[in-house]
């Protein structure tokens, strides 16, 4: 099946900063493994941002005219001959790794550091569009229990979700760096982790708001002795090490989890973790070399977790029981109202400016 | 330092059923490295039970008029020569193993495992009494977050916790086979840790209570998906099985935490654990012997870990850790009125009838 | 492409003991992600002789007139439309879990527990027949480096692998229950993987000769310490254990690799496990259910890993690597002559007999 | 008891460089916990080698005329009065780590991290002298398999085992940077636990003919394939990370350990580290901050274990096995002929400049 006319969609023009909204022919062919969605919410990733920004970690990957996003939610309207699971009218999210499924990672079981990965709206046309062709095993089935709104945030919550759960949480002190979408997220899934304490640091006035109300929703009513903190580090930054250490009992946390990839919360992030403590490591770094103190992480004798994207597909289902049961809630992270595609320049504005956690788009507004 | 005169203990008469009350002297040595203990509050142990009921599986362990009871919270009122942390003052809480330190699994850094161990109230006199003498290694500072009834029950509690934190529970289905103290403590930590679902089951009306208040002191106002339960197997029996396939959408549950010893619950959860499942094995089986269905368990790749005791002394501050920042709380658990020493048929009796989770004893009165 | 005529292939009658030799048409339908294999060589497994026997176990499981096997490797000869990574003239091997990629397991990243998994000469016609087709992704590309016959065998020795290497083995002493084809592998990836110490039990005189000349050659020649031993438990079955806890001086085992399936050797095996010892068990019981020593394994803290299968794909990848490097050998296991289908009898014999480990077959003999 | 008269010991002068040799009265004082020990054997770690030179890493630690050494073994002649398990006419080696046994990490089974330790030959007195007293549970009984001159080198073949096996090595492909002495031990380490590959990195000639000499103990006699090397970084530095993706098949090694501490050494084995890819870190850097490749390390999926120490005291059971049963001989590194301690200029002097893995001093020549 394919669809005649054409469709909106927003398309990075090579070499110039941000987006161009145009007219392009709506998809023409559908694999035979392939479903064609039309795309119900697309939200805004990190990377999307970088995109648009035109920063030199991602300018030349990106083909001239590329449609971007891959975090999007939609209705399958369309299924190659191959597809097997899905069919028309199912509401799916989507996986932003196109695998090759043959190569040494794949075999391994570590699909996600794929070597002949393709990424959705990088390497191949992506959901900021009205319509999308992906291959079925990248299209995931919405869970009842979640709006499409947050069903298009699946992909970066996968993120927060292999890099939260990389480590166990129950009873120890976790710091957050960075409240953006995924460390508010992995806010979240370490206070539903049993975490004893969850310190986070941030420099927006409204994340910081979120974060807090985030924090709140899983004290419960007798449970007064918790210790938890979002630390503003637009005020006194140099004094963050020190209030994270008095609010440890001068020990350091056990566990980092890096979100923002800024020099600085790696810098402090490393410096309060205690003696065996861990880290996990998700913010890419604007700097493509960051200095450590190594003898120190030695003397302290940490791990460093370096985490990339997210298992396939395991990280998905764990993911979706956290939503299900109601363990995790990502609705206060939308920002409301919704936006047409039209309006991109306002709405990336938003979140590159840090006013809001996640717009989300509707194609058909 | 010394006591005059003598003290109230309860010993076990050999070969008798029961215990008796007795005046006995004083302890009269502190070696160097140990501490003298005034019992503020005593719990009983599973193992007391059988002690009490001169089960074959402990009778011919426990010396002739041994003072028995090994979960007590009391303050130090002597200290050794070498005794180095504590002072005359502090307020304690007792692990009953008395290691080597020098065998094989204490250098290994598993002293639970020590094969010279002693335990307290059953190799050497417990705190089932006025007075109790025990190494300083044993005796654990209590956290000014916890009361001495709470801090009477440390060494149990230590077993729940290692048993429950043998593997990840966050976004687990989880199967806690009896609802007695531990099993109890093991639903608070399964719901602390992030579990989705906690199914119980138990048969002892009191119990069910109990465990039903506790579940329903995790969920969150909003958080309507929960799909927890307590089932009453003194009602149906053969049902569990199929109400637990049903609650779990036919799969099976993720995880069993087996602190019953019942044949019944073992071949029941065992039979309910999902492919790839893990069960955790705390409850002593009154049977030498328990028949397991082999070729299922190897075709369903289930991993089951038995644990023994807790890894000293790494347990006891994870246990710490859930109190003091109120992720788990035990007073729901304990039984009032307290008792006095010579109360003690009564309170044994209780405990045994499955009337009450924890009756707690109180010297002084 | 498919083949005119008719191919020799070894079926099961259902109801009767044995095989039977026939002339059936060749495939005739390659699907579009299938391929079309001439087989080189096949060997038979320990379901394939159940299958042979008509054990309860298998025997209603198994189609009428189905063609079985499913350790071989051949030659590839036909591909189907949506191929991708093989070609004409590629050496493959055989895995004989065809998966079906959407169900719970198989998007959790454990395929080999895929609730609608079909078995190659059991569910779909096997490889003990001139042709066979299979799913591209169950064929495996041979390494240069291993012979056709140890190709053939790489399903086999994918449940040693995955078994052997489920718990780190270097500095550990291993007990190895049974030298059937897995057992004999199972120990040269213990030796390989630095054990300290080997020990095997098996009663049939060749096998011990073949875990011998194993074990022996892994010992460098200074190496003068070792205590490896296959005990024979055709003489003195009963001084098994205490023979074992002497050579391990008295503290038993560290690992139990368990691969006989024989209540005995699980009795013996988990009876000379250590504290906080780990056993391993891939061979399936001929009864449903066994009696384990509950309330010791709980005072030994052991864990027990039951095992299926093994890892898809990765156990591949682990199994290839010891085999290209030269740390693991399979050739002594392989009986010569090799045998053409037609005397399957008396290689089926052969087997059942434990006077070999493993039979050859040639198709084209 | 106690000894009167004086001994020869190596003294640090404060803020000179080198060592004095000078007549120091024997220890007077021996702890209830204590053992007094005359040193049989005394060896050179690289800590040692920084005191003598006054690197400013350890300079103002050490105490002016602090006797150094902590790298020995001895006959114990005395004993304190607590003292349980040795006795006069053991032999030991030492253990360099005084833990106090009640901090956080202690408690918590990490004594090697312990916040209060105490190190030999730094902190208080060490054996580069003819008497010393260590506590009791820091002098570990020699194995009879061993000779006094290994026995001697055990603490800093902790720091080899414990770095070595803190992952899996069987299978993988494993670069060593650095061989010194510690290095040496990983390599062999490393063969023993069957890795497919080794690669090393080093400068020194007669370093890299002992490494050479390790590997090719391993190999056993059919074993063609292998691909093990030694990369001399003397000649041509730049092309070491081409040839070791050559060797890797343009992959990389899974594993890097990391014993050099020199930039251009974690440079490279970060560079050459594969996807999912495993660094383990002991080499303490003289930089007090090493850049690395944050983002590459991110996509990479990497994890990073910093390492210090040894863990107390499972490291020594897992060390010792592996001498015991031959798996890993130590020999090698000893440099003949022994030094008396007058000649401790050209012994430090040896081991400064590479040309030897191990000096041993025999305080009684």
């Amino acid at each position: 099946m394919t669809l005649n006319g054409t469709m909106k969609a927003l398309v990075k023009p090579y070499g110039k900063r941000g987006l161009k909204m145009v007219n392009v022919p709506t998809p023409q062919r559908i694999g035979p493994g392939d479903v064609l969605i039309k795309v119900l919410a697309a939200s805004v990733c990190g990377t999307d941002l970088h995109i648009y920004e035109s920063d030199a970690s991602i300018r030349e990957r990106v083909a001239d005219n590329q449609i971007i996003g891959h975090e999007f939610c939609g209705e399958v309207i369309g299924v190659g001959s191959q597809v097997t699971k899905l069919a028309k009218g199912d509401i799916v999210s989507s996986e932003s790794h196109v695998i090759c499924g043959t190569c040494a990672y794949c075999q391994d079981g570590l699909p996600h550091l794929c070597q002949e990965v393709a990424l959705l709206g990088i390497d191949r046309p992506g959901g900021l569009a009205e319509y999308v062709v992906i291959p079925e095993q990248n299209a995931i089935l919405k869970s009842p229990h979640v709006s499409v709104e947050v069903a298009a945030m699946m992909d970066a919550y996968g993120n927060a979700v292999d890099t939260a759960l990389c480590v166990p949480l129950i009873g120890k002190s976790v710091l957050v760096t960075g409240c953006g979408p995924q460390g508010l997220m992995a806010i979240a899934i370490a206070m539903a982790a049993g975490a004893k304490q969850v310190i986070a640091t941030e420099m927006y006035e409204n994340r910081i708001e979120t974060a807090n109300k985030i924090l709140e929703s899983y004290v419960r009513p007798n449970q007064t002795n918790r210790r938890d903190m979002i630390l503003d580090i637009s005020k006194n930054p140099d004094g963050v090490v020190n209030k994270i250490y008095e609010a440890t009992d001068g020990l350091g946390v056990d566990v980092l989890l890096e979100m923002s990839g800024a020099d600085r919360a790696i810098k402090d992030g490393l410096d309060v973790l205690r003696n065996a403590g861990q880290a996990v490591i998700l913010g890419l770094s604007s700097s493509k070399k960051v200095e450590i103190p190594w003898t120190d992480l030695i003397f302290k004798g940490v791990t460093i977790y370096f985490r990339y994207g997210r298992h396939l597909y395991r990280t998905w289902s764990e993911g979706r029981n956290l939503l299900e049961f109601g363990l995790v809630d990502l609705e206060p992270l939308i920002h409301k109202p919704y936006f047409a595609l039209d309006n991109f320049e306002e709405a990336f504005q938003l979140q590159i400016d840090g006013k809001v956690a996640k717009v989300i788009f509707k194609p058909d507004l």
